[in-house]
Formats: structure tokens, sequence, C-alpha cells
């Protein structure tokens, strides 16, 4: 078995597919009213090289509901690499806490880290990808299919610019043997490594990827239309009227561009959104449409999963999330 | 119900009473050494606009002894209205935590939290209130209730400054039926808004109020003296001599003042305190007239009392507590 | 009993020896598998004035392994005599936690913390001292200890500057009975009440101490070989050129310096290292020399002994310890 989640590419889609059914396992048993303490006494050493709301908040709380603890090592209190060396920092790490997560800048940092650590390593987002929200937007999208359809017909279009957000989709659809667009301006597109790893996800798995910026070919007969800030929220930001001048109108997801997808399309959004660019009031608040809400809540709903197969508790934990719900 | 605790003023007379009940039964049950666990993994968020170590600390604390978890997030951290609207806030965190609580700069940002959210929300002070202040002080004179008098028999005069604290005290005296006095100079007395709550509340409980600048009209019987520090700890702070020669010599709490005041009138103080400005040593050290560190061990068992009662497990909680107590 | 941890020297050799039975007892316990609660939802406040990463990391870890919950009062959160009077703060803080730890700039703010808060207070580092870290080693000698050794036949050396680390090291294998070494140059070297303290132990116990230059009389027949880096990591740092002028390459543990020891000698460092100056690489990874790591992971061992000891709880978890491990 693999000790960390780095990135999706070092498992199956039967491992990722076990992930995904753990974790909503739990969720119907925590809706249900059924603590769970599978992680009891359990210590989740959080460690943020970039502020981070979100992630922190739901892996905190997953720890919490299985019975655990969480420790936020906010940005400068552990400086990987910097006082000591990585390896010193993993190692004594792990002879502390149960289980590691790492929201970083490099990726090499996060990769590193769970080289010397001899405890799990889950990546709370890098500069190359973000795992731990491609696994909440993956169960997302089972809750979401579209009646009568399976993976393998799905349509999901990332709207916008190659954000890690837009690369983990990427590499969970493409795995997942579904059809994956990247809908962006062209200077603005997956390249490179990623779409070597697109090419053997799809080899693999009967999926299939595009990258257009054809409006038309992207939308058609879209099933899941995806799209995340332009640019990112904290360093190096583009000023707002370059963003604008490069993505808007184009690439804005409103109604109009909603019309142009199947007439049960769903909008997802990894938030926090810049309400007026990316995406529109009318479109993010749109009940028919918007899932974002429920994705959101999803990041909670795979760090779970995510913290119980990667301690070794996922067939312990089903069964006894089976044995409460059978109880209702 | 009403969902949050934004302002006393949303509250009955009736319903701010069971909140006082509840508290002191859990405190109660606390010391007599039985653990509860009515909010078992529950995840209180903690906002904090401002540095806080008492809220902060007794919210923390509380959050352990019902068996759940709060979450410190740091100013800074989540940066309300800022990167996202307050609305998306508030809705993704309702999907992450049980309950909120936010110590904001200005009021309309945790009343626009409340809003937006579909958990509760608790007011860990703004600009306009400190109502968890208020809900730890109200317990603190009911425990400390002159022997044969009712709140409707208190005198409770606030001295010095109109901070929120003031403002905060006079809410929940008026509504209780009490007497409240703010002896303060012209310029820094309770005004405006605060002037109409409390000729609202006094109407309908039979309370008075006075805002005065004489000293024997103020004090004359007093049963409690409360005071504030002369001007915020934080923010756009007055120079110390400004502040001196506003409030010194006239509205220091000393001994000469509790003199004045009926003789077995107890002193308050919502700390931290700056010795030898707004009250002496000889004050603030003396057993028989300081009650402010029972008031401050009174933070946490109005933040229990509160959480439960928002929570809505008043009544589960008062029927555990009465059964471990009937053991004894 | 002393209520608080602040130097080891306030305790009897029995007394300190207790303190280790119960962490070795607490660890077996743990590592077979059995939660203990013996801190059921009770707080620990934990004040830094200085970053810490291992110290909070132990001492949260150790917390919720024994039922109870850290708050991390991260640098600048409270600032301890300076808003407010120490003594208002440790009443206040007494009245909202169960047990206070800190890590302060002078040693003074601890010993006074400690005189005015009703709680126990466990010093997590002064400028003086570093007694939890004292702890933690004194563990792990014991769990090295040499075939036929015991702890009065043992020499222990430290080498290099005279840190608080070096100071705690040379209270407790002195108190012990032991035969310490303080192996730096001249200006580096422990001196003024370190030798006072020593020799009082010494008096007491049979051991006895050397402060040298002399490497041959150092080092001869060494059991433990322990050193820290060269000038502290946070403030008013030697620059490196001066710092390797004064310790490099004479006090430098590598491995000519290990061979000069007895052949079972044990390497040990508190961490962080900087590899390359007090230590090499080789003889920090030598699996038959450096014991760090056990040592860092006894930070947790000797915090969670510690917690049980000042709250009274070393005998009931003794008990519990010796029925979960009887199963076995």
């Amino acid at each position: 078995m693999v000790k960390d989640y780095i990135t999706t590419e070092d498992f199956t889609k039967k491992e990722l597919m076990d992930i995904v059914k753990i974790s909503l396992l739990i969720k119907e048993n925590i809706k249900a009213g059924y603590p769970l303490n599978v992680l009891y006494h359990k210590t989740l050493g959080m460690i943020f090289e970039q502020p981070s709301t979100r992630t922190r908040v739901s892996f905190e709380t997953a720890m919490t509901q299985l019975g655990g603890h969480a420790q936020y090592l906010a940005p400068g209190q552990i400086q990987l690499g910097k006082h000591e060396s990585m390896k010193d920092t993993a190692i004594v790490l792990s002879r502390l806490v149960d289980v590691l997560m790492a929201r970083v800048q490099k990726h090499e940092t996060v990769s590193e880290l769970a080289k010397y650590a001899t405890v799990p390593v889950l990546n709370g987002m890098s500069d190359y990808n973000h795992p731990t929200q491609e696994m909440g937007d993956i169960i997302t999208i089972f809750e979401h299919m579209p009646q009568g359809k399976t993976i393998k017909d799905l349509k999901v279009v990332f709207v916008g610019d190659a954000t890690q957000v837009c690369a983990s989709l990427m590499m969970m659809i493409t795995k997942m043997g579904g059809h994956f667009v990247h809908y962006g301006p062209k200077e603005f597109q997956l390249r490179g490594k990623y779409l070597e790893i697109a090419k053997e996800n799809c080899a693999i798995s009967g999926g299939s990827f595009l990258i257009t910026d054809d409006e038309e070919e992207a939308l058609k007969d879209a099933d899941f239309i995806y799209t995340d800030v332009w640019y990112g929220l904290y360093e190096s930001e583009m000023p707002k009227e370059q963003r604008m001048s490069i993505f808007y109108p184009k690439y804005q997801v409103n109604m109009d561009m909603i019309k142009k997808a199947s007439n049960h399309v769903k909008f997802l959004h990894c938030l926090p959104a810049t309400r007026g660019e990316e995406v529109t009031d009318e479109v993010m608040d749109d009940p028919n449409v918007s899932i974002c809400f429920d994705q959101a809540e999803n990041r909670l709903t795979a760090m779970r999963g995510l913290l119980v197969y990667f301690m070794g508790k996922m067939e312990e934990t089903a069964k006894i999330c089976r044995e409460n719900l059978d109880k209702n």
C-alpha cells in the first residue's frame, strides 16, 4: 500500500474508488448522528507554508469527528528545510504525531517530507496539484451524477486558468475514464507533464481529454462546468485589469455559458470565488445549477475518508458505519 | 427560537434567565466532577478580527468540557468579506463547523455573518456590544446577590467610559428590571440608540436607568460598582495623559468611592485592568469587595451555557446535570 | 508536594525518579495501544513567548493522548506582564484552564507566573533552564543504560556552549549521582550559580562534575556525548563565522571525537541540529551511536509523565496502566 497521498497518480482507479466509497459511507454515518472514534486520541500535524481556511478547517473538523485532534502549525511556525534539514523534521514529527498534512509552496517539499516521514503524509496543495480538493470534487460529481450516466459518460469542463485545481481535476477525470476538457486561453492551458499524464490515464481508463479555446467544442453537452479564480489569491498576483483583459468576458461562467452546455449541467468551484469575475452571482446562486457549496462540504467528506484510508482504518470503519446504519 | 446570539435585545427576560440557569447548572455539574458530552465531537469555529485572550480561552475550554473542540481562527486568518463575499464565507463555514463565534471590528460584520450562516453565530464582541461578557456578568451578579434582594432591587453602577461593556451591562440590567447607572464624564456617557434601548427595556421590565456625572447620586446605595479600562486596549488609543486628565481622579474606583456605596457593595471589572488608573490595588485585591476574578471565571460559565442553549441542547443537558447531581 | 515544575532543583532524586517511572509506564501503555483518559476534558494552556515546534507539538499530543486538550497561545497572544499585571493574568488563567506551561524569555516570568497561578505551571524553557527537555533526556539515558551500569556509574559529557540545555543536563545528572562533564571553551563554560548547584547536588548524591576544555580528560570513558547548537536559534544570534571560529573544529561531535569515548558511547542532541556545525551527518545518522531521535520522542514521553504527576494523577494512572499491561 502506498504510504502517502501526494498525487492521485500514485493510485489505481480501484484504490481511488475505495477512498470515494469510504468517504461517502462515513458521511452517511455522521449525518445519521453516529459518532466515530476510529482515530481515537490520534494526532494530525498540519503544516501550512501558505494560509488556508477551507483545508485547515476541514481537516481539523475531520479529526474531531473521528475522535482525534489536529494541530495547526501556521505559516512560519515550522520552516521546512530551514532551521534543520527536512529529513530531521520529518523523522522528529513522525515520532510526535500520527499523521501529517502539508500545504507547501513547492511540490518537492511535500514529496521530500513524505520520503523521510515514517507516518503517512497528505498533500494539502502544492504548486503542482491539489489532491484533497480532487477527492472532494469527484465525490461531489458522484453525488450529482446525471440520471442514467456513469463516470465514463461524463463530460467535465474546466474553464479558465490552468491552476493546480484544474490540473488535479484533469488527473482525476482521466483516471476515472471520463471526458475532460480544459477550456482556456492558449497561454493559460495545461501543458507539458500534465498532458503526458492525461494521455497515460486515458490509455488505461478509456477516457479522453481536450485542451481548447473553442467555446462550442468545449461546452457542448457538458455535464459539469468547473472554474477557479483568475490567478492565485496569495502571491505574485496579476493585477485585476490584466486578468480581466485575458479572461473576460470569454471565460466567465455566466448564464449564457451555462445555456451552451447540457440542460442538466452543474456548476462547480473550489472557492473562494471572485463573484463578477470568473463567475456571476446568477450562476453561483442558482439552486438548479450551482453545487459549489455541496462541493465545499465535501472537502470535509474527503478529508475524513483520506485520513481513515491512510491510517489503515478503512475496513474497520466501514464495518462500524454499516452496523450503525443498519440500526435505522 | 432565535438562531443567533448577536445582542441580548433579541431575547425576552425569560429566555435570558433560561441561559443563566443552564449556565449555573452546568457549572455545578462540572465543579462536582461530572464530565459532559452534550456537544460530543462538535466543532466551534472561532473567528477573531481582533486579538483576545479571555474570550478565546473561555470558548476553547468550554468546548473541551462539553466534549467538542474549538478551532481558533486568528486575526488575519479569515478576512470576513475580503477574499470572498461574507455570504459565501458564512455558507461554507456552516458546512464545515457546527457553530460559529466572531469577535469583530464592526457590529454589521457579525450580524451579516449570522444572517447568511445556517449554524448558530455567537457575538464575541463588536464595537457595539459584548453579550458573552454580559451573560457572565449577570451570572456573577446572581451568585453575589445581596441577602434579601432580588434583581429588581439592585442598583448596578458602571463607572467611567461608555465602552461596549458598559452598553452591554445597561442592556442586561434594564432588561432584567434592575436599576442601572452610568456614572461618567458628559462626553463619555451612553447616548443615542443605547438610551432608546434602556427606555424600552425599562418600560417592559419596570427597571430604571440614570446617566449622570453626579457622584453622590450615582453611588448612593449601589450594590455593584463596575468599571472598565479608560479607552480601548488595541486601537486608536488615547494617550495616557489625556485619559487621565479626563477620568482621573473623579472616576477612579478606589476605597473612597467604595465607601460612598452600600456597605455590601461588590466590585466588578471585565479585565484586563490597568491597576492604578481606573481601579486601585486596594479595591481589586480586597476579598470582601472585589469579585472580578469570580466574574472572569464566569466568562467560561456563560460560554458553556450559551453553547448548549444555541446548539439546542438545553433540556437534554439540564436532565443530565440534574441526574448527576442527584447522585451526591 | 511542590505545585510547579520550574526547576528540577525543587525536587528530590526520589521525586524525579517517580516522574521518570510514570513516564515510562505511560509510554509502554500507549505503545501497547491502550488509550488513557486520566486528564479527561482537562485543558492545558500553553503560553509561548518564543516560537517552538517540539515543545508545543509534544505537549499538544500529550494532552490528546491523555484525553484532554492543549490550547496554543502563540508568541504575542498573551503578553505576560504587559497589558495587565502578571498576577492578574495568572489568577484569571487559573480560573479558565487546569494547568499551564510557559516558554519564556526570562526565567523570572515563569517563576512569577507559578507564584500567582493556583494551577500547576510547567516551565517549557527559560533563559536559565529547560526542565522538560531534562526529563526527556534522563528518560532516554535510562532507556539506553550501558549493560551492567547504573546511573551512578555514568559519565555524561556535554560538548560546546553552556546553553540552558547544558545547564539542565548538569542539574539532572548531578542530582541523580552521575558524573557530568561540560567540555567547552573557557568563555563558554557553565559558571556562577550553576556551579554552586552542581556542588550541592554532588554533595548529596555522590555524583561529580568537571568543567574543562581538555579533550582527553573530557571524553575518556564517556557513556553519553550530548551537544546543542552553537548559539541560540532565535535572537541576538552570533554570526556563523564567529561561532565557527570559537567552536570549530575542536568541539564538533564527529567520528574522531566519538572514538575517544567509550566504545558503547551514545550521541544525544536536543535538536534542531545544524548538521556540519556542531555534529556531522556521520555521527547523527549512525544507528549504533545516535539516539537523538529516540530522545526527541521522549519529549512526548516526559510531557505525559509531567502532566500526570503535576495534575495529581500519578497513582491512578499507574494503576490503570498496570492493569492494561497485565492483560497482555
